[in-house]
């Protein structure tokens, strides 16, 4: 690719911007609102001036509900040879280029899942997608010539594609990015009026829940206007849950034993399921748990022994993931279950057998 | 304080007993799991063995529901001169220590505010509380010797003594602890049974909201029955919420364009309260918000000027916590107000004005 235009240079164009710019791509920068346009230029994200000629790739990064007309206007004036878009939903603007009777040979849909807690060119990262996925949602007829440039610029932001139908992604992100904004929201807004002292009370586990409350509540309507219908049937089983578990604590309180057990019962389930989406979740890098090798030692029945043995294996630099202890009857002595990476053990079981501990097995 | 007898040997009073003992406080353990006791003994947390006479303090470690039987235990067996303990909710306890006439002279109701997401002495840190806040609700007859031998506790752990009514407590940590609990489980529950493509979307924003779903639901069912009614009341509260979220996103799908700004208003207006909610949570060490002081620099046109701007900054070591950028009509050039900390602008206003840089003002 050598070169692009970038239609709309808020927090998404300018970042995208940054990062063709970085690896020697003319990038073009468009905005309807052109101190916005200059701002992106001024932190050097390309120029505000007119292409040459049609440049290899369009990145239309504006609200979902102007896609099609941008694009429209993009392919009648020949801005370039492959257009591709951002929106943060991908079935409302299908439909609308389907309307307008776009072409959509040299269109294909995008979705870099990035952080939408901030906005405008100022916030702007050329690392904003790296490591990121990046969903791309060809049409039927969309071109391999088109898909190429996309998995191009995909590949120099950093990202990972993903190939996805519009209305998978539309589902997909109600789950992950729509609804946790709009629950994020609503524990946040418990605080709006509490006490001061119970706002004091505060710790990590509602800090990281509401982190993301802090979005700009404009940017969020236009967003989930595009995707209301998928969000709202998601919030519907939410509240089903919701009223499962206000019936299970309710319960909790009756004087009836039977009644308080389906009561826990119904709070725990809930619970449970929210553990096993949890364990789903991929971590940081998308890199999949490691597993992990036993290695057990005998203790002594002193008192800190095992905060000594744990400062033997802190001195080998080797990471303890896991422990288990079973006691001998009767006495603190016992066998100690470490869990560590496998390339660890042999380091580990040299280290501790020079410290003097004794290693079963 | 000299000795202290920690009742109870899960990761809050492992925690406690590890602190103290750091301190050089001699620690008695104590737990109806006597491996428990032994596993905390073996990290260095105190000794299994009887107390020679009564301990200063006595911290009874167990969940809620068993707070009062094991104080009345304690005080008859006259095992300490005074005593607190650490549940996560007041006012049931504090109903049944009435309710079996128990002593409240030498009691003080205790919470330190610390993570729930693991369990077991395993999970311990002498840490656990540092910097933390530690509820404390004395009772009408609390001794001043009571009191301050749980504040030397709270002192010795490093944490910051608030105190509290039982009744107060109580609806904040539903506020602040238990709700987002909940509904972070219920995010993750969509996840259980979603498309794994749908989960590889998964970005920073839902692992945040979702890190506590994690959380063991055993451990909590106990934790929110003592809590039941004030919980379920925020949540009837939060449903309130879902349904004007709802109704909103489904008003933004309607044909009549005043349904639909109905609609936007509802669904902005929740992110709005939410919005204020969060901005009141203190941050990590409950530091208020910095204030900032701003330095106006002119830039030129050229494309890359601001980035420039920002390297010069960054190279005079100054952190640049916000940027606005006013552009002259119709070019690039114009003004750039940074904002960073007081201590700062001289500094900074220096190594720009160095390298060349027009300050205003």
């Amino acid at each position: 690719m050598r070169s692009a235009a970038v239609v709309g240079t808020g927090l998404i164009g300018t970042s995208i911007a940054l990062a063709l710019a970085a690896r020697g791509v003319a990038v073009y920068l468009r905005d309807a609102d052109l101190d916005s346009a200059r701002t992106a230029a001024s932190l050097g994200a390309g120029t505000t001036e007119e292409p040459p000629g049609p440049v290899d790739l369009a990145v239309i990064a504006v609200p979902p509900g102007l896609v099609a007309e941008v694009l429209a206007e993009a392919q009648a004036a020949g801005l370039a040879r492959a257009y591709t878009d951002v929106a943060s939903v991908k079935s409302g603007p299908r439909q609308d280029i389907a309307a307008r009777g776009c072409r959509t040979s040299d269109y294909i849909g995008g979705h870099p899942m990035g952080g939408a807690e901030r906005s405008g060119p100022l916030a702007a990262r050329a690392d904003l997608f790296e490591g990121r996925t990046w969903v791309l949602s060809p049409a039927p007829d969309t071109s391999t010539d088109a898909l190429n440039a996309a998995l191009e610029l995909v590949a120099l932001c950093g990202a990972v594609p993903v190939v996805m139908d519009p209305g998978a992604h539309d589902r997909a992100v109600a789950l992950v990015s729509h609804t946790p904004q709009l629950l994020s929201s609503m524990v946040a807004a418990r605080l709006a009026d509490a006490d001061e002292t119970a706002v004091r009370l505060s710790g990590p586990g509602i800090r990281d829940t509401t982190r993301i409350a802090a979005s700009d509540p404009e940017l969020w309507v236009e967003i989930l206007s595009a995707n209301a219908g998928v969000v709202a049937d998601v919030l519907d089983e939410v509240a089903e849950d919701l009223r499962a578990t206000v019936g299970g604590l309710r319960a909790l309180q009756s004087a009836d034993a039977e009644k308080r057990a389906a009561g826990a019962q119904a709070v725990a389930e809930v619970m449970r399921r929210g553990n096993r989406g949890r364990s789903r979740i991929p971590g940081k890098h998308g890199a999949p748990p490691t597993r992990y090798e036993a290695l057990t030692v005998l203790i002594g029945d002193q008192p800190g022994e095992l905060a000594r043995l744990f400062g033997d294996a802190g001195q080998a630099g080797v990471n303890i993931e896991d422990v288990a202890i079973e006691h001998s009857t009767g006495q603190q002595a016992g066998f100690v279950t470490l869990s560590v990476a496998p390339t660890a053990v042999p380091v580990l079981a040299a280290a501790l057998r020079e410290r003097g501990w004794r290693i079963r097995g």
